[in-house]
C-alpha cells in the first residue's frame, strides 16, 4: 500500500505545499511542533533516508536548503532546526522546524492543531519565500 | 575567539574522530544522547548552517551519509536519526544518533558519560566502517 506521502505526492490526499519540483515536495505537518513546521520528502518511496542514492540524498538535502531558508525569511525564529527520525511513516523525510529552544525540536511533547486558514496564511508565506 | 568545533579541527582540542576530508570532520560527542552518537561539521566556522553555499551545504551532507552508513553498520539500532539544532555551539554541526525509538532523539534527556576506552571502541568501530 502507497505510504500516506505517495498519497500526497499523487494527489490522493491534500497537502499544504510549498514548494516542490520533479523529485522533491514539501508540505506542512498537519501535526505541528510549531507554527511553520514543514516535511521534505523525495517522491520516490524510500524508507531509510540513509538508503537513497548518494545523488538523491544530497539533492534531496539541497532541496530541504531552499526550503528552510524559505521558512526562516516567514517564521520569526532564532535557527531552523532539522531532524531526521524515521520510525513512524515508512517513507524518507526531513523536518524543517523553526525553533525558538531546544525544546522545540523534541518530538515527545503534544502537536499542535491549527485551524485551516492559519495552516494556509503559514503555507502562503513560506511559498512566497522560496527561491 | 575560535569555536571548540574549529579548535578541534586546529588539534587544540582531542576528539574521538571517525572520518575527516579536507572539507568535513566527524567526530563522537563527548556529552553523546546515545553510544555512537557522533558530530559532522564542516571545518569553516559558519554560525547558521542554512548560511553555507549550497555546495558546502550538500556537501556536508553528501559527507554526513556516508558517516550515517557507518554508524548504522556498527552499532545496533532501528535507524540513523539526524538532528541540526544549532543552538549551543556556534559553529554549525549535524548530529547523527542511532535510534531505538523517537525518545532517543530528545536533546532535553540526560546525557551518557562513557569511559574513554568504551568511546575509542566506538570510534575504531565507526571509522572502520567509513567507507
Amino acid at each position: 500500500m502507497a505510504s500516506i506521502f505517495s498519497r500526497i505526492i499523487q494527489g490522493d490526499l491534500p497537502a499544504y505545499k510549498v514548494a516542490e519540483n520533479d523529485h522533491y515536495l514539501a508540505f506542512l505537518d498537519v501535526f505541528p511542533l510549531v507554527k511553520g513546521h514543514t516535511l521534505v520528502i523525495p517522491k520516490p518511496e524510500t524508507d531509510d533516508i540513509f538508503d537513497l542514492s548518494p545523488g538523491d540524498f544530497s539533492g534531496l538535502f539541497a532541496f530541504a536548503q531552499q526550503v528552510g531558508l524559505a521558512i526562516r525569511a516567514s517564521i520569526p525564529c532564532v535557527k531552523v532546526g532539522i531532524a531526521v527520525v524515521g520510525l513512524e511513516v515508512p517513507h524518507a523525510h526531513i523536518h524543517l522546524v523553526p525553533l525558538q529552544e531546544i525544546g522545540d525540536l523534541n518530538f515527545m511533547r503534544p502537536k499542535l492543531q491549527l485551524a485551516p486558514e492559519e495552516m494556509e496564511i503559514i503555507r502562503q508565506k513560506i511559498a512566497g519565500n522560496f527561491r
